[in-house]
């Protein structure tokens, strides 16, 4: 697949090796939640809501602590070809699972939920077209529709201090035809060979690392390559973010 | 509830009786669908996309007729608070069924499945903001998706003769405090004793009618009123559609 | 299917466009249910049972109101071909739903809830052969048993006054080889171009009504001559409800 | 529970330890299934139904022989407290899978599978009225059942020779207040210490024996008169098949 | 298949008629359950855990009771062709269903449930390898981890009382090529025309017996020989439980 | 919880920082599978089985390739307290499916499915007893049933040169009360800041990484250690492998 390579290296979209596509946050998507953000990375665009709800799963009742949880979802045909309707088939994918439990774990790393109180914050990312970078897109703007609702919660006086400690926000980067790129479009994430979810905060620490080698197992300077880029990326969508969240 | 009416009859929104809300149908919404729109009633907003299939169910196979079929659906916080998520739930409920249903047969009443072959048309019915009215909108947005998607089949020579006999579309009625009313939003919808929902084709003749008191029965000569304004509250759709569909 | 018309038009049973068939209503058919009956509508036969539970669902725990609530199903052999039985498919049907949701509707049309006091009233209605018309032939033998139920809540000193306001039964009528016709059984429901079923009171006012185009849409006129029918009809049903309830 | 006896040992019912309930079998019961019976034990009321399809399960396709499986539910009803209805839950409770498992085997030990060809044949057997016992009316009702759908395809040529080899029926015997007795009722059947199902042939040969020992393990010697017992009670409901069977 | 016989009679593993495979019986097998046991009937491996909850069953509720209940499964290739695994199609096969009803019922017999207090003795009955008669060993390691867990109750002073009364223990018997034999293996189970599951008490009384006739329905003298032959060895396993138990 | 540190600091087992618990492969550890391994990290015990079947899924048939793909459960005592039984439960849960998925594209990696040719090899992990680790542990372990597996087919001659490229294996590693450290148990699991898995081949590459800050996120360097010490786990398991796989 990966043997006839053009005489020069190019990306499908004509992007630079660490350029992101085109970000565009738009914050008040829909009325009625706490938060609502529209996102999109490129053509890839994923509608983010932060929903407030007064009580506690189960597991943590009595203990004075609120939770952040997640879920995701895609509209059938927001790909090339339809899909089959999760609701219709009666369950959720091994994909869909691992997904929202991936947006659930790196929203609550960056929450107090000790600060939170007895609440919890539910993230619906719904996927209205997808072009690659799906969970990525969905946990970058999930952080958004998480502020603002936080936000509104303060203004009410239903929370005196924010337990939000700090941003996150998340890319793919992966190795397309033997280089290391950022934020693969479905076209490059299709033919690569490495593909790599990085999360981190805004002070630029871990949260997660996923990394696949889908074709070829990759070399420990590769890894670091990855990371290096994938470190940029998260900065400028971090910046994004802030500037976002400023226009009020 | 309907005791203590204010001296003056309105309706919350301030409309007429036999007013619709504002409409809106953005063709082309999203890029892969063969249709996409987004039709908006007032503040009902629902993303209809219509995707061609090159096979029929089972039931069908080998006959040489295609099939119409709907899928309906509502983001989790499409509403005032947050509904379960169908896909996690693992089941869709009573009404989403009954509503795909309905939007099924909608949409084949105005086809000839001869003419369209041994393909099958799916069309997704996905509620962003619901504000009364989702599948009233859901069917008066998929004709127009149905209608592009048929278009493309043709522009590309798939299908010689259009399979499209009519337009369809579907509004609201009821009785708001005493008074029957157009196009109900939510608010009407939540306080009204009689909700009925009408389908029509383009030339004025009934697909379906549903219709059900939820507080008191109502009479022969209101069942007359409703049938009216419903009448003429199509007629203005069919008039949107068109409107939509000519400017290419 | 409906090209080559006899010369003279009659029904597949012989009967009058606005005849019904012979209907059976017996009580007591069953011995432990607070209200059982069979309905026969001609071979369509049912077995409706009124069961009582002293609780009501968690959406009214405290409010002081009952509840009334309808299942339907029908036995795997009750139709010419055997159908899938819904338990070992692990799920009901859309129609299924669709059906006991309108039992469940149309009973609670007549039932004053405040009066029922906390307690549910469950509408079993159990197909035993169909012939057509099963959800208004449940419908209305579901009506006598929830009568019969009360009267016995009402013998035992349970209850002060009775819940029930006014009688309900339900009738299908539609456009048989282009005229309107009562009561389809199951070579007219299956030849027919538009198929409504009608729920009303005894005092004559419309609780449902569900008009469905299967084929050709119908027009105004023809609309209002079904309703016709059906009103008539329904009022020979309660007269019959009526006298079931008088023999004791 | 078995401690205070009354100073004289009787049945609830009066009935002599070695007694049938009353039985009747009506044949012809409803109109479309190949074989549909009534069988009353008593109180104990099920609907058999046997239904002919022109096809064999994945595992016998092409190997030319036939298969005869059953299907159990109970109408929620049925019951003096009103059960959950099966379908709705979503599955079937373990209790009616052993059951329909049990029909199955005892109905195939009667059958030459490749004499009946590639067809299925399927027993449901509902029931309308349950007073204990439930289970061995429905294997003697659907034997009479599966004997009318066979004696019809004869009748059409659709056979040469019948699959059945033998009658098959079933009763169950208890120990009640220390006494074995002979079909059991449910005030039998719940205060009971041993509780067996039987199943024989036509020809007095065993093809099922289900003892459990719900309270007191049994002995030895007890076990030979329940056995016992049982031999005479279905050497009766044989010669009560036949019977229904020559009335024609 | 059975129609070939060698001439002389020979069992496929050599045992003579009234033998039992080597029985092997491991104590505290894993680290963390009340009770761990590897039973081994030949071939066949099945994992026994017992674990003690501190609650019961809503049924039980406050009434001062316990309960003991089981669960069984398979490993997917247990068995000579991988078989699906229950987790991933979504639900227990009606056999598995069946099995363990019947661990549980048979444990059950031997417990006084006001003894065991308001506790729930889970117990798990894995099937690491099967070669026939996983129920039967089951049943007769589960009592032993049963034994090791309401020792420890007693031991860390929760118990006052042991609430088992009795050992329990299970074998099968069967027809195999005209003539009673015990312990079948699969190759014997395979071919055999009446299998029969024999559960009984340390004491020699009767809990369970489920016999079914698989090929030809088997006569009473038969039943007779397989019921002796079942006494011999629930004899012999329930000498093995006490060796392994007192082998502390 | 991590506050009180003793003031020297040793890990629970007290093993070196980059020290694996001892590491027990069983082959042939059951007998029907083409390969089958009891793989145990300390008190964590893995039946890994490998089942060849001669076909693939839908999306491979006719494509001349192969497929190898996992299912992993857990008995439900492996734990500390007794968890749910998911075949009970009637679904796998969101872990499970991860883990499943992470264990199939781990020896993906490593297998050339064209030389595979139309087979599917099912890897089915089942967990004995738990203590951390156990999908490290089930990929280590299921390499080997993998190989056996293979090894088998080409001595049957069905194979002609092995699909299976390079070795591989996976160690989990975390941040332990500050310090680095690899192969985490269940003390160290529960307790740590961040847990990473790492999957490599025998050649040094990387098939996956998976890292996650479940407290504090980490810092590159943090990174970088856990990288190297994963690296030098994994080539001790690596040799383990070849040592088993040599003991014949």
């Amino acid at each position: 697949m990966t043997d006839a390579f053009p005489s020069v290296w190019t990306r499908p979209s004509g992007r630079a090796a660490d350029q992101l596509r085109p970000v565009e946050i738009r914050r008040g998507y829909t009325r009625y939640a706490e938060g609502s953000v529209l996102i999109c990375f490129g053509d890839t665009q994923v509608i983010c809501t932060a929903s407030v709800e007064d009580k506690v799963p189960p597991f943590l009742k009595g203990k004075g602590e609120g939770w952040v949880t997640a879920e995701y979802g895609m509209l059938p045909r927001a790909t090339h070809t339809r899909g089959v309707r999760e609701a219709a088939k009666g369950k959720q994918s091994g994909r869909t699972q691992e997904i929202q439990r991936l947006i659930g774990r790196s929203l609550r790393a960056v929450f107090d939920l000790a600060l939170l109180g007895e609440r919890t914050l539910h993230l619906d990312c719904d996927v209205i077209q997808a072009d690659g970078g799906t969970r990525t897109a969905s946990i970058t703007g999930a952080f958004v529709a998480a502020q603002d609702a936080i936000d509104k919660l303060m203004a009410r006086g239903e929370l005196a201090r924010s337990p939000i400690r700090d941003h996150v926000a998340a890319v793919s980067v992966g190795i397309y035809r033997g280089q290391p790129v950022l934020d693969l479009d479905y076209a490059e994430d299709f033919a690569c060979d490495t593909d790599m979810n990085v999360v981190m905060t805004g002070g630029g620490a871990y949260v997660e690392v996923q990394g696949t080698a889908e074709g070829a197992p990759f070399a420990r300077h590769e890894m670091n390559e990855l990371l290096g880029l994938a470190e940029s990326g998260i900065a400028e969508l971090v910046r994004l973010q802030r500037q976002a969240l400023a226009a009020g």
